[in-house]
């Protein structure tokens, strides 16, 4: 039995409202409590909309590893995980400054809506700043409060605290990787997935797992091997997925443009690997429309065109099944029933499409 | 007996390198070694220069409500009081990326020593707004291990995660201030006040304060009180003489040149008093000062002269002596031995100096 998404975004929308509001309820003085309303109204926007795949993840191992366990625990593993999604929601925001993004979910980004309410583009950044950094402090406080009532307590903010710090040191990975030449393809193939390791797998399917089983009751060792075993390859797969679902695509809605990735001129393991694979006018080629600061729709069609000429779009195919296969093998060796070990392998599928397993 | 401040910046050095470096001490990706290690080094210089007034406050403290305790509470509670000082790290390396200031300390601000380092400026932004990040989620789990060994664990993470909260908001709050009108100086003035309680008594005195007592064992509602009744007047008092200062010089080196706050528009409570006090003219001249884009160093000392004679300077020395009374009456009220409580106000009266309180 999968979770639903609705208990998640009920209680999200209550915990971003008791955590992320004006400090004890309190009124701003007059001429402040405008703005100061449009960062609270924002907190809980910002909060709205996503799919919602880390709590679901977090739920449904808990599901798993510890069984049918009854209310005050339940509540508190729900709380756990809309503690992940609020940390997400959190990075989100100052993701979007960092990438100066104007949209986040099909509705302005947090920065920018808060410089329309404010008539300044500067007090609107510094606003957002602040917004991450709030629901930053509210995921804390929530998953603080949650672990008081499950085994682990201390493993399980450790864990929530190492990860914040793992996501946060992805971002600075991820921005010395657009500062790095594209004259090394192997590195930059390998600094990728380095990138994705810590940005997006740490918080995506990592932690989720960890947590769950932590709070199921595994000892904090062997909770950490067994969910980067299973979250470190299923993580990267997800986000390999992501980067080849927007060259080529997807009958899904992505909610994303086919190759905007390459319009902004993302580094990615596909480029790495169609500059690797590429003959020399091929390379060149790549090069030049990665150097220019801006990439037209013509530009972007032909890189597309050396990703599938150059092979690298197969590559990233065979990349993922890999991945697929090694996260699924890593499940069978939890030494589950196999009805819990397909319970599980059901729950991560959610991270990778099917046709690309 | 006061704490000296060396044990306390050998002790943050320590803490940042365990806390804010790569997670589990690994390599980054050959092109991003080097800014990975910039980002590294920057949290270890950016945690350096402070005056460690929080610190000293709550260690200080704690020797007034706790008595000679023996070694391990004694060394958990340095690191909570640490604790505070890289949670103002991490809040100013935020501040100076909102103030777009060029220098913090007489040094590079963070996210311009990484500009530099990058080569690019808005990739030092992003990686400043990680690093205090990063800095940030240090803080709560330096202070999360070292509650672990002290009375009111609860209490102490909770109290430190209040302090985050409150003092984002006040950061909200004052670019909120910064935005408004001058044309309701009373407002203003009351605005400004309400500024200094939550971005800077917040974390500058109370939370000190409250730490102190709930690691000394008193119970968390007393404590929060107490706290609030001592820290609350004693931080407004702080952020006034800050501001005078700044007008009227010190003997002291606080390393900012005279009337950099007026220089730069700032909102201050000098400023409310001023316009209300002032007639139809020099309200004029001040309103118009402050709509400039710029102030030169004429117009800075005309608007300085307004303060002086307009009685606002002397409205903000009554203010302070009324507000450290206040504090002196808080401390008298806390029930302690003379010793004790002569003690304490010596520790608080290193916010407030000698000729204004």
């Amino acid at each position: 039995m999968s979770m639903d998404r609705e208990p998640i975004e009920t209680r999200i929308a209550a915990l971003v409202a008791e955590f992320a509001g004006a400090p004890g309820r309190r009124e701003a003085p007059g001429c402040c409590q405008a703005l100061v309303d449009a960062a609270a109204r924002q907190a809980v926007a910002s909060s709205e909309g996503g799919k919602r795949l880390r709590a679901l993840l977090a739920l449904d191992a808990y599901g798993v590893f510890a069984g049918d366990v009854p209310s005050p625990a339940r509540d508190a593993m729900l709380d756990l995980a809309c503690g992940i999604e609020v940390f997400q929601t959190a990075a989100l925001v100052h993701d979007d400054i960092i990438d100066d993004s104007d949209m986040r979910r099909g509705r302005p980004s947090a920065h920018r809506a808060l410089a329309t309410a404010a008539h300044d583009d500067a007090v609107g950044t510094g606003l957002g700043i602040m917004l991450g950094d709030v629901l930053a402090t509210a995921s804390v406080a929530i998953v603080d409060r949650a672990a008081r009532g499950l085994p682990n307590r201390d493993a399980l903010v450790g864990a929530f605290l190492g990860m914040h710090h793992e996501v946060e040191y992805g971002q600075m990975l991820d921005l010395a990787v657009e500062t790095a030449g594209l004259d090394d393809p192997g590195h930059l193939a390998a600094a990728s997935l380095d990138v994705f390791r810590w940005k997006t797998a740490s918080y995506t399917t990592i932690a989720p797992l960890e947590l769950a089983m932590l709070a199921a009751g595994t000892h904090p060792g062997p909770a950490r091997e067994r969910a980067l075993a299973v979250g470190h390859p299923l993580g990267v797969a997800f986000q390999l997925a992501d980067d080849l679902l927007d060259v080529i695509g997807s009958s899904r809605a992505t909610g994303k443009p086919v190759g905007g990735d390459v319009r902004e001129g993302k580094r990615t393991v596909l480029l790495a690997d169609a500059l690797r694979e590429a003959g020399p006018d091929g390379r060149a080629e790549l090069i030049a429309a990665y150097a220019a600061p801006e990439r037209d729709a013509a530009t972007v069609r032909r890189v597309i065109d050396l990703f599938a000429s150059t092979g690298a779009i197969d590559r990233s195919r065979e990349r993922i099944a890999g991945l697929w296969r090694q996260a699924r093998q890593a499940i069978d060796a939890l030494g589950l029933t196999p009805d819990a070990a397909a319970a599980l392998a059901d729950a991560c599928s959610r991270f990778v499409p099917a046709d690309l397993r």
